[in-house]
């Protein structure tokens, strides 16, 4: 990797990691200059339009890793109910006490910003629908005709950030433990739907 | 009421109004200020210790107007799942387009401040538990054992908070009817549980 694609990586990092402790609002453009040590003009450079776009970045850099952390998990199995329950408790690991988060935390962001930027807000959106694609796929693989699918899967990923949310609250993974032991009877295929 | 007692409460919704347009961090105690019309003495008088301890009376205020509405809708009927179904419903309207939330807006701000505001996160812990203690007897009443009742709660609450936080981001009370509409598939007792 070239120096400067480096540069503009190590911003992005940077913001994640300062946007999720401190949220996006507590975050300033020198606070990123200073924790990364790389030059205000090249911040600029790479971001003209300031904190909002080096956002941007930073939740389209997350939607990615998270995209691909779903991929790897559910690809380690075929059945609907494990893939979804090893997801959940790997939720419970990395947002537990101790846990590390990747990237930057969107539905943070998003709760912060929804209504008071809307480029910020349709960057959550989008990252929320790649990730409930692959939630819809899993669905639609374990047989559930496409409307069932996408329901399900806006119902999987409300459990997901909920479970985040109280985690964080909580500062602990219990939440997440606790969703993740009741996925086999939540996502049980019901007589009702056959 | 008297004038003073409704100068402090007039802070309070002030407060919770300009936290769910702006975010925490995105509200100023001038803003309040300002908004509220209430001079800068009476919320010193109040909130000596300024914009948290305001914040924190804001999150105790919707802790109790959330636990009132929740009681409300549950007291219209004994059935578990007709219950938890017309709250996410009563949820997708007030969180949809065009509706208006009660209150401060909690998830936003524990999201926002649970790793730089101790206080805040422990009154923010304090309402998501006061919340989850009223769905707990739910599932009591339900017939559930306890150590059930207490996880599918939690399970529940998560739901209502990613729930909310989707449509927020999506700008839309669909992913809440979604959710509303899944309930009696995700909530009917199983065999596997009896």
């Amino acid at each position: 990797m070239n120096e400067k694609v480096k540069s503009k990586d190590v911003l992005i990092e940077t913001a994640s990691r300062l946007f999720k402790v401190r949220g996006y609002c507590g975050v300033g453009l020198n606070d990123i200059i200073e924790e990364s040590g790389i030059p205000k003009g090249s911040l600029y450079y790479y971001f003209p339009e300031g904190k909002e776009q080096l956002a941007i970045a930073a939740i389209d850099n997350t939607k990615k890793l998270v995209m691909e952390d779903i991929k790897h998990i559910f690809n380690k199995t075929s059945n609907l109910i494990d893939a979804l329950q090893a997801y959940v408790y790997e939720l419970s690991k990395v947002f537990g006490e101790g846990g590390d988060p990747i990237g930057s935390p969107i539905g943070t962001i998003a709760g912060e910003k929804h209504s008071t930027s809307e480029p910020i807000r349709l960057a959550c959106e989008a990252t929320f629908k790649s990730w409930q694609s692959i939630y819809t796929e899993k669905f639609l693989e374990a047989g559930y005709p496409e409307d069932q699918a996408k329901s399900l899967a806006t119902v999987f990923h409300a459990l997901t950030e909920g479970g985040i949310l109280l985690a964080l609250t909580m500062k602990s993974g219990k939440p997440l433990e606790a969703i993740a032991e009741k996925i086999p009877s939540l996502f049980i295929k019901k007589l009702v739907e056959k």
